[in-house]
């Protein structure tokens, strides 16, 4: 099996134009497949500001009414994803700019109204419904599909979906016919043993360890989401996860010499 | 030769959710390889507007500031673009967004300073630059290309390009290895007879009819420069130019019932 590497960067990278080109270079260096996945970042709030959007939030997630999906699908899909693929080709990466409407990559559904109305928020069913074949085309084509993060119903409507997760079940998918190594960036060199020394970065993280890790409180509230979607992600096939730096992802992946690498 | 037909579509569509929709509709169920180009549409000029961008424009064309290009960027790259490929995919065709930027497809440099600085607007070298074996490999996995009307320059920075002018170097450059028919849709039916008169449509023109249409005075200042495009693609190997509404793009392209037929 061909290796492939996945990695998603966030909001801290996106913000920041200089980290942003430092770790596209880096990136389009890197050797084999590789596929992007982008979040949004503090621009979509910004220029909402602008446009007269609040941004409403609930449980850390963004509350999508009709305009702020306009607003998210302009920004993330235009603005962030088309500054990235621009950016990546002029480092010689021959990158594609995709949403999950894109070749109907990635098919979702609106997040149904329980206790919290997400507006429309897409959840993904899960990898099997990834258009798989698609992307292995675009992959053997010698591109690098870059992903905003954002979905579609199939019914005519985009939907405003995490980018963890659809880095999570892109690695999952795709796991069927590559070796994929799953890269989660992250404001942190990696999973610290002191929150307050980022030089104290756990190198590997196994499932008895992540156990360990919670009984001893070591591991942040905020963590073991991003910890339980890489076990998952390993117990679906993906070849190894590593939670790190962005600017340190060349060692991450070509060398295995940063962040912290999660195994079963 | 596969055919390939390739649609144009501007503004005065764009604009109109139940028109674009109708049109959307049609375009879906046209048999065969098909790709989209799409214009911007007044959706940027409001959205600007409310972002405190002043659209500057001269000899017709938008002068592309760094603020504006960010605004065409997100309007026509993501809002526009994905709410196109959205609705195509809720019809069962496979549509994918692009840019010139994506897959390298349409390299541009951007436009030197002579009497009008246009700032960001990007200029096509020709049809030979175009990325066209990617492109055939797209069409040739099922999926629909829907292009926003974008280049970059290589360079890192994304440019204002005319969707006239990609839709014809689009053409032309897939023309060596398609037989293509490119339709430029119109506000009016056709090119007209009568301009008050949307029923007097001319079925065809060619060169010698089109000098005397010229001699005539029938055809107007505004679409000249179409007709001449439309020659020059023909003679740089299109098979077929159709000036029409794109209310009646399947009369056009299943029946050639409609439009003006552009011919050598």
């Amino acid at each position: 099996m061909q290796e492939l590497n996945i990695v998603k960067i966030g909001g801290n990278i996106l913000d920041n134009p200089l980290r942003l080109k430092s770790f596209l270079l880096d990136f389009a260096a890197l050797p084999g497949l590789k596929l992007l996945v982008h979040g949004g970042g503090k621009i979509a709030s910004a220029i909402g500001q602008k446009l007269g959007i609040t941004p409403v939030m609930v449980e850390g997630r963004r509350v999508t009414d009709a305009e702020t999906l306009e607003l998210v699908t302009m920004v993330y899909g235009g603005l962030v994803n088309k500054q990235v693929v621009a950016q990546l080709q002029a480092q010689g990466c021959n990158a594609i700019g995709l949403t999950g409407a894109d070749a109907n990559s990635i098919p979702a559904t609106k997040r149904p109204v329980r206790a919290v109305d997400y507006g429309f928020a897409g959840d993904v069913a899960g990898p099997e419904s990834i258009n798989v074949n698609v992307l292995e085309a675009l992959l053997q084509q010698g591109l690098t599909p870059v992903f905003a993060p954002l979905t579609h119903d199939q019914q005519g409507t985009m939907l405003n979906t995490n980018a963890d997760t659809i880095a999570s079940v892109l690695a999952t998918a795709l796991a069927t016919k590559y070796q994929v190594k799953l890269v989660y960036s992250f404001e942190k060199r990696g999973v610290l043993q002191d929150a307050n020394d980022n030089n104290s970065v756990i190198p590997a993280i196994d499932k008895e360890k992540y156990r360990q890790l919670k009984e001893e409180k070591v591991v942040s509230a905020g963590m073991i989401p991003k910890l339980d979607n890489a076990f998952a992600a390993l117990e679906q096939g993906v070849s190894a996860v590593v939670i790190g730096d962005a600017a340190e992802i060349s060692a991450i992946l070509s060398e295995g010499k940063a962040g912290t690498l999660i195994t079963l």
